[in-house]
C-alpha cells in the first residue's frame, strides 16, 4: 500500500518535471518549474512557469483547477512541484506561490526540491507548515536538480553554468589536418546542438571560427524554438569582419570580448553596427575566463555555451570555468597528428593532473554516439 | 502457439551460442560451435567445442544424451547447433558430426549459419536432408556470425581479423605530452583489455612501444585464461633490446618483423633467444601490413590485436587491414596540441576520404565508456 501511494507520488512527480522541462531555455534567469495538483488520484490542474512574465507553476495549477467546478475544487487536494514555492511577491502577476496554496485549501505539498537561493530557501516550506500542510521534500531531487542545474549554478555564485559542446571523429579529430569540419556528425547530432543552443543564453566562440567558418550561431531545425541565444565572440584585438554574419543578423545579440590591445577605431565601428564590446584582462594565456564569466554572471546570462575550435575551448577548460560537457563522436577516423582536436593548448604533463569527469552517459543519435559529463572541480 | 515455439528455438540457440562462446581464445583455427539437444522441451545433452583437439560440440552433445537411459535417448530429439555441422572426418576423435547426427536418430536440427568454408558450405546440409531430417537455417545468424567473426574471416580469405584498441580520454589523447600512459582507463577496460588479448591469436605493437613501456603483452587478471597470445612486434631496423620483457617471457612466441635494413648479426641474436624474426618488404610509409597479414595468415595466425601508439594504429588504419576498434575511453581531459592521440599519421585531408566506421555500439566499464566499431572496408 505505502509502495502504491510512493508509485502514485513518483508518476505525478514526473508529471511536474515533464511539463517544467517544457519552458527550457524560455525561463532565464528564473527557474523551470512544473506543478500537477491531484484529487482522488486524478490530476485536476496542471501548469508550469512558461516565460519570466507569466503567472507560477503552482497559481497555474490552482486556476486550471478553480476554473472547474465541484470535485475539482483544489481543497483537500496534493500538489506536486519540481522546485519550493515561492514566498514573496515577484511583479503584480506573481502573488508568492505559499499564499495562493494555502488560500486554496491544498492539503499536501510534494516537493522535489528546495530552492538553492540562499536567501529564501526554506522559507516558502515554513509557510505552507505554519498553515498547516503536510509539506514532503526530496521526491526525485536528483532529476530535479538536473533539470535546473543552469539556475542552481547561477543563483548560488552569480556566475553562468558552463556547456562545453564539441563534435569530433571516432579518433578524436574536431576537423581535417586542411580544417574541413563540415560536417563531422551526422544530422541527428546538429539538431541536438541546435537544441543546446536554445536552452542557453548565450553561445560562446574564438575568433578563429568566426574569420575560418562564418557561422550565423541562430538556432535552427528545432521545433518550439525559444529564442536565438547571445553571441559572444573572443576577439583580442577586435580583429572581427564587419560584414561577419553574427554582425548581420541580430548584431545587438553580439557582444565582442576584447582586450585593452583592441584599436578603439575597431570598437567604434563594431558598436556602430549596435553590437556590444566588452574588455576583458588578457594575460599571456589570452582572456581572464573567471573574469569574463563574473561580468556575464552580473549582466544576468546565467548560461553559455562554448562552441569553440581547440583553443578557446582550452582556454575554458584549462581556467575551470566549464561545468558540462557534450562530445558528439561520430563513426569516422580521420587521423593525422596535425589535425585538431577538442582539447588543444599546453595540456598536462602528468595524468594525475588530468581534468576529471563525473557521471558520464552515452546516447545514440543516429550513426553518432553523444558523450556527456560533468567537470569535477 | 507458433509464436511460443519461436520463442523456445530462440531460448536454446541462445543457450547454444552462449556454450560454444565459453572457448573463446581456445578454437583457432576453428570456429566456436555449441549445441543443445532438446527432447520434449528439455534439455537432455549439450556441449561445445572446446580445444582443436576435443569432438565437435554436436558429438559431446549427443554423448551426453546416450550416456542417460529412457527417455533421454536423442532418438527424435531436437539438435541446436550455431554452426552448419561437417560433413568431413577431422582426424580420429571427430567423425563427421552429419553422420553422427544421422545415426543418433535425431528429427531436427535448427542451425543458426552456414559453414562459410565455401568448400564445405551447404554440405553438411545436404547429408542431414537426404537421411530424412528436418533442417531449419537462419534463427539468431547475425549473433551467431558475430561470435564467429575471426573464423569467418580467415576462413574465407586466408587472412586474419585485425582489431585495433586504445585507451584514450574523453579529449582522444592516449598519453600526456610528456608521453605518460599508465593509466589513462580504469581497472575494469584493462581486465576487458586482457579478456581481448585471451581471444586473439596475436597481439601487435611498434617498437616505440617496447622501447617506451616495455609491455609484456601477456594475458593477466582474468579468469578462464585460454593462453598467451603471439607477440608481433613491427621493429624494421632490429632495434629491440634483448632484455626487452618480450623476448625473456616465452620468447618462442614472439616475432619480429624486420625490413631488410636489420643487421644481419643482430637478426642472429634475436633467433638465438628462440624468438623469430619475418621479413617485410618495407616502403616510405613504413611495413606493407597487407603482405604481413597475408604471411601471418599462412602461419595460421587467424587474428591479431594491435595495441600500438598512433604511428602502429596509423599504418594498420591506413593500410585498411582493420576490421574493429575499440576505444576505451576515460572520463578524463588531458589536452595539449602535442599530445598523441589514437590516430596519428599523414590523416586524411578531406572529411569524404575519413576511414568509416558501421555498428558503432558502446557500454560501460566501470567509470569507462567502451566505443566499439567496424571498420567499413
Amino acid at each position: 500500500m505505502k509502495d502504491q501511494a510512493k508509485r502514485t507520488d513518483i508518476k505525478f512527480m514526473k508529471e511536474a518535471l515533464r511539463l517544467a522541462a517544457r519552458a527550457a531555455g524560455r525561463t532565464s534567469p528564473d527557474p523551470m518549474v512544473g506543478a500537477v495538483l491531484v484529487k482522488n488520484g486524478r490530476t485536476i490542474g496542471s501548469g508550469y512557469h512558461g516565460e519570466v512574465t507569466t503567472p507560477h507553476a503552482e497559481a497555474w495549477a490552482i486556476e486550471k483547477a478553480a476554473e472547474r467546478h465541484g470535485h475539482a475544487s483544489p481543497r483537500g487536494a496534493t500538489l506536486y512541484v519540481n522546485l519550493e514555492p515561492c514566498c514573496f511577491f515577484w511583479g503584480k502577476n506573481n502573488p508568492p506561490c505559499s499564499s495562493t496554496i494555502i488560500k486554496a485549501g491544498i492539503k499536501r505539498v510534494v516537493v522535489a526540491m528546495q530552492d538553492p537561493n540562499p536567501s529564501v530557501s526554506g522559507k516558502g516550506f515554513a509557510e505552507l507548515k505554519k498553515a498547516g500542510i503536510h509539506v514532503e521534500v526530496g521526491l526525485l531531487e536528483e532529476e530535479a536538480k538536473r533539470l535546473n542545474e543552469i539556475f542552481i549554478k547561477y543563483i548560488t555564485t552569480g556566475l553562468p553554468f558552463v556547456f562545453l559542446k564539441s563534435a569530433m571523429s571516432l579518433d578524436g579529430k574536431i576537423a581535417t589536418k586542411k580544417g574541413e569540419s563540415f560536417w563531422i556528425s551526422g544530422p541527428e547530432s546538429r539538431k541536438r546542438a541546435h537544441h543546446l543552443r536554445n536552452i542557453v543564453d548565450a553561445v560562446l566562440v574564438g575568433i578563429n571560427t568566426i574569420v575560418k567558418d562564418d557561422p550565423r550561431l541562430t538556432v535552427r531545425d528545432i521545433k518550439n524554438k525559444a529564442k536565438n541565444p547571445l553571441k559572444i565572440i573572443l576577439d583580442p584585438k577586435a580583429r572581427i569582419p564587419l560584414r561577419a554574419k553574427v554582425l548581420q543578423i541580430e548584431p545587438e545579440n553580439a557582444i565582442i570580448v576584447v582586450s585593452s590591445k583592441a584599436p578603439g577605431s575597431k570598437i567604434k565601428k563594431i558598436e556602430e553596427k549596435m553590437a556590444r564590446v566588452l574588455k576583458i584582462k588578457n594575460n599571456k594565456n589570452g582572456f581572464d575566463m573567471p573574469a569574463l564569466m563574473k561580468e556575464l554572471g552580473k549582466r544576468k546570462i546565467t548560461s553559455v555555451l562554448v562552441e569553440g575550435g581547440g583553443t578557446t575551448n582550452s582556454r575554458c577548460l584549462e581556467a575551470g570555468v566549464v561545468d558540462k560537457v557534450a562530445f558528439f563522436v561520430a563513426p569516422k577516423m580521420i587521423g593525422g597528428s596535425k589535425a585538431p582536436t577538442p582539447f588543444e593548448g599546453g595540456g598536462i604533463r602528468k595524468l594525475g593532473e588530468a581534468i576529471r569527469l563525473k557521471d558520464m552517459t552515452t546516447q545514440r543519435l543516429g550513426e553518432d554516439i553523444l558523450i556527456e559529463g560533468y567537470i569535477l572541480h
